[in-house]
């Protein structure tokens, strides 16, 4: 045993000749360097006994095992020695065991995990349960945790769980910073990248359930029957692992592909295209998932062309998925460019009024703000708005808004916020994560090697994951978890990058939009800052638009002395932001238009404050930047020079934004810098002039 | 040391845990299997004896020394201890050396490599050389050989060996089917992929020295502040790999990102802002190795819009290198669209007249064949017609037309067939390969993890470089190298590898376009049949152009009766091609337009033999599977299982491709299909109405 454990040693000095190159994500199974712990687990987990009932031969059931066995090989170097036994059998003592049970004792998709008789039981009433399960216990053995008395019971708190992919067709993606999207159109179905395998492994080990693999901005040829082949192909893939497909439909399809003249959803031949395409879907697909669509929105054709209601247009994609039982997903996000109105309200304006002419497997997707994934928003005032309608929350993964691919931020905390906002619907303690049935993830993945470009962009899929499973966990321990399967279980590796990860979205917002501001940035790739840019064709495109900043103040006045979207919350929550005083300050800006001069509670005036939250900001990156040279030596060299790199842009990018916005905004305001701010070195003509075409994450252009 | 050995085997069980990815392409370092070869070489290499004049600090001769022990460490299990010695010493007996000699003694960039007193000594005249000669004897081990009796002496034929990158600012690639372009300018500077590295570790593994970063259709924003910044990070990463960055000029620059009214060449304000942006270059990248252009070629600007000649326009350039030593290679590319002239012929019409009129520092790059990298051409006639102008021989590595990203085609019996064709422009022997001073190759690697997509693709990669640093090298034995290293040096894997490989590039040309046929692709993507097309806005554009199909037969007359472009050839080249009798079959049809009965030497009429090679082709891709088949157990299961799946996809496609096109003729030949050719299932209106709207490769359309 002894030599084993040399060789295993050794096993792994060999490893490191591989570099570190992220693709493993937080599914590493290196060698547990924790010797104690490691006999711990090894005479726990020598064996498996596989109760009745309990088929391996059965796909997800198979890749459980296959998990099992490669996680536990690499983090123990114990080759699992699986015994299939039989009813009113127990297996052999010490070990872990298999069990089946009904779903009165663990609900579909949950597991129970605990310590009985000497073995450590792993029961479930479905396969997926397992699955489950088995990456669960995984990430106790990568978290080193202690296996002693364990006793656990889990069920999802959401039964929707689901990542949107913005790629396109052509293989690139909308908003997406880590390369070409992961599905290759082009090969599939028949080069089956080992990557879609990893990819669903990934999903599943944090209980993702669902993929949306194309663009919201959809394109109906996904519909032709060459590419429901390789949308067959990739549900294949991804079904044991217990993440079901779904696509974005392009609400003009029949015209596009089906050739008629209208896609009007009250036409009868338009009804029966829907319905007839939906079967020729679940013809490749049975466990189809069923369709996501942005209708009416940003250019995108809706029911509204034909003189239709949103509801008019999901229901007749409804009825179409009911025999099979798909889901429509019908984004909230509409908008239309009336200079009169203010965009934060329409949403709401617009499906309130729906409430209840929806059919009953149509969802109402709504982004978590009022507006557009910015750093921070309050929550929209949807949630909990439309009592017979049920709610997908939508949350971008993906960093448009938040420094894109190269900035390290944790999106945990912005994700946590807005679960667990209080809505006040229906009483005090209805937060946003009871009133919605599922979430949405916008996704964040590429054909990076390591998936997300920034090697911390992997913890916002992570964390995405985890708080679709449980809104209730806290980021802390969804960061430690993280940091500790992805670097290294040890102390103050963990613990320096959860403190990171935690204080770096509010580092970003101060940065970027202190104080509610919102929507600063430049036009089309949304790359850096652009607070002056107001010539856009649409008023609402213009950050002049959100930010409102003359001589007299800055902000946009929602109150009733305003645009009045404020009266859109529960009365409670109305009047706490509708009054300045009792506003907090990181909305103050969303919901008031201010004086330069207006007293803050800490003394300072409203520009003083915007000034030094900007200076916190640019000194937070210098804090990151600090932290991270200290863990130099702690974790691999690759991926610490790789992170310092990105480190080095988000300081630069951070002073950027600092230095444009108030460069600008003291054009209006005409005061001096406050101490402790470094004034910006160039007038708001140098940022204006600053020019990147080619920021990613927009389709090319030549 | 049996011990270590057993630890070092069970070393390899554990790295296979990592599943093979194929980002380390040949350089894989995997422990050898055969055992006594193995301690030979252990006996041969673990020390290592580091002469005076050797300073292993200097970047490049680090980057030796770095490769050598890793590959040691992996290939052997053996940490190498260097001694450094003295003048009149030779280091501990049995083991490797480093001795630098003079330029008299061993070229620049060339080495030696010997046994002598028991001593293996690697011997070079400059650090380069150490380099090279450290890969070589690290491909001697990858590939089992004996190292017993070893001398040999390696100096590069050509001076330039480098690969063109058509990749574009904002990270596409233009023919590109790998994914994105592996160059990030929008994290560079800053971000130093450890990619960048090994992309140069690779170039020079097989002695390429030079990299064109920018795609040929060009972008003056290269040559911006910060983009230079970005250019010189990698010209930095790439120098210790003796790989000199080069980068593509707009010939509009002066006029786009100067500001001048004008780019006329001879205008003094454009020849001032070319110097003073090219002695800007050179403060930035020191060793920078000049500017390719594609001049009024394909909408391209140039000196022609302002009535000046190629060699005016490139004399401007190479004026404002000179200086410095760097160089202009100056495409001759360039064809217009006149429905009366023929496109093959107009390189020559227009480059030869300008031969003597280039400064000494501007080379002509020329296309191997007289239009555009088809499956097979016959050489360019510019070869050896410019006495006075240096030549460089331009290869596509990247298949544009060959199968493109998903068919096995290895391409190294194209180039050797090009590099050995001869002339005759200066007597017998006066091959391609002696005419040039270097060589080009269009890059196929992308953000792709094994970095080529396809697997194979690779091994294209790999035959550019080792051609270019000898042409006279066989394709068996660079594919035998490739096969060795990047899969195992067992020997029915490397020889049926390299059988695969030879004999893919025939197979290809008979499925797609056999008998000297060329340009039958589909439009714009070049994905795929289309030679139906015959209404593109250019004439030459169209594949009707090239294959003029009519009832009485098929082919292009270059001879006197037709365009007469066989005239450019040298005498006795031009006799052989110019007559049906005498002009081998694989140029048959490029040269003449024959009836559908004209007899083949072998008896077939030319439509027979036309559907006999057609399904030949198709036939060679099943016995690619059936020769790839027998592979499997012999090597990882992840890559054997990869190039399965391109082999599936590649089958489908012959099939398309013969079908397409054999459809499509027999409606001008009316003959019916001979016997043992498979009729095409459907008829030409069906190949017709396929429609791949995001085939790879182009420009990603909305």
């Amino acid at each position: 045993m002894r030599l084993l454990l040399l060789l295993f040693c050794f096993g792994l000095s060999t490893l490191s000749l591989q570099a570190e190159d992220g693709y493993r994500l937080w599914l590493r199974y290196d060698p547990i360097q924790n010797t104690a712990l490691g006999s711990a687990y090894r005479a726990q987990l020598g064996q498996l006994s596989i109760g009745p009932d309990v088929d391996t031969t059965q796909a997800t059931l198979a890749a459980s095992l296959l998990e099992l066995r490669n996680g536990l090989r690499g983090l123990l170097g114990v080759e699992l020695t699986p015994a299939r036994i039989s009813v009113g059998t127990s297996g052999a003592a010490g070990g872990l065991r298999w069990k089946r049970v009904g779903e009165d004792e663990v609900a579909r998709e949950g597991y129970r995990l605990r310590q009985r008789d000497g073995q450590l039981e792993l029961a479930a009433s479905s396969n997926v349960g397992f699955l489950y399960g088995t990456f669960h216990l995984l990430r106790l053995l990568q978290t080193e945790a202690d296996l002693k008395g364990l006793d656990l019971l889990e069920t999802p708190a959401k039964e929707l769980r689901i990542l949107n992919h913005w790629d396109n067709l052509d293989g690139t993606v909308e908003r997406g910073y880590a390369g070409f999207s992961i599905f290759n159109w082009h090969t599939l179905p028949d080069v089956l990248d080992p990557r879609y395998t990893d990819y669903a492994r990934a999903c599943a080990s944090v209980g993702i359930n669902g993929s949306v693999v194309t663009n919201v901005n959809a394109n109906s040829l996904i519909f032709r029957e060459d590419y429901l082949e390789k949308a067959a192909a990739l549900a294949d893939v991804f079904r044991p692992y217990g993440v079901r497909l779904y696509l974005t439909a392009r609400f003009s399809a029949p015209v596009e592909l089906g050739g008629l003249e209208t896609a009007d959803p009250l036409d009868p031949a338009v009804i029966a295209w829907w319905a007839e395409k939906t079967r020729e879907i679940y013809e490749h697909i049975p466990d189809f998932g069923g369709f996501v669509v942005k209708a009416n929105s940003e250019g995108q054709p809706g029911p509204r062309e034909y003189g239709r209601s949103h509801a008019e247009g999901a229901n007749v994609l409804a009825d179409a998925l009911a025999p099979y039982g798909g889901i429509v997903m019908w984004r909230a996000f509409v908008y239309n460019s009336d200079p009169e109105a203010d965009r934060a309200a329409q949403a709401y304006e617009e499906f309130v009024p729906l409430d209840g002419k929806f059919r009953d497997n149509v969802m109402v997707q709504v982004k978590n703000g009022p507006i557009d994934f910015q750093p921070r928003e309050p929550f929209s005032p949807l949630f909990g708005a439309t009592p017979e309608t049920p709610l997908l929350l939508e949350l971008q993964i993906t960093k448009e808004y938040l420094g894109q691919g190269t900035h390290l931020v944790g999106l945990a905390p912005l994700f946590s916020e807005v679960l667990q906002a209080d809505t006040r619907q229906n009483g005090p303690g209805t937060t946003v994560a009871s009133t919605v049935s599922g979430l949405a993830g916008v996704s964040n993945v590429g054909t990076a090697r390591n998936w997300t470009g920034h090697p911390f962009g992997q913890a916002d899929w992570y964390a995405f994951g985890r708080l679709a499973w449980d809104p209730a966990l806290g980021p802390e321990r969804i960061y430690d978890e993280w940091a500790a399967m992805t670097y290294r279980p040890e102390s103050k590796v963990r613990s320096t990058i959860t403190e990171m990860l935690i204080t770096s979205r509010e580092i970003c917002v101060n940065y970027m939009t202190p104080l509610g501001l919102h929507h600063l940035m430049a036009t089309g790739h949304h790359y850096g800052p652009g607070p002056w840019v107001s010539d856009l064709s649409r008023p609402e495109w213009n950050p002049a638009y959100y930010h409102r900043a003359d001589s007299a103040g800055i902000g946009f006045d929602r109150t009733v002395t305003g645009s009045n979207a404020v009266a859109q919350y529960a009365p409670e929550v109305r009047a706490k932001f509708a009054d300045p005083e009792t506003c907090p300050p990181e909305y103050l800006l969303w919901f008031h238009h201010l004086p330069w001069d207006f007293q803050m509670d800490n003394g300072n005036t409203l520009w003083e404050e915007l000034c030094y939250r900007y200076q916190a900001g640019v000194d937070g990156t210098e804090w990151l930047a600090i932290k991270w040279a200290a863990l130099e030596g702690e974790i691999d060299p690759e991926r610490h020079a790789e992170v310092s790199q990105y480190l080095t842009i988000q300081q630069r990018e951070a002073e950027w934004w600092k230095n444009a916005c108030l460069a600008y905004f003291q054009t209006f305001a005409q005061r001096p810098f406050p101490d402790g701010v470094t004034p910006p070195p160039h007038d708001v003509d140098h940022y204006r002039s600053l020019d990147y075409p080619y920021a990613p994450g927009i389709r090319p252009q030549w």
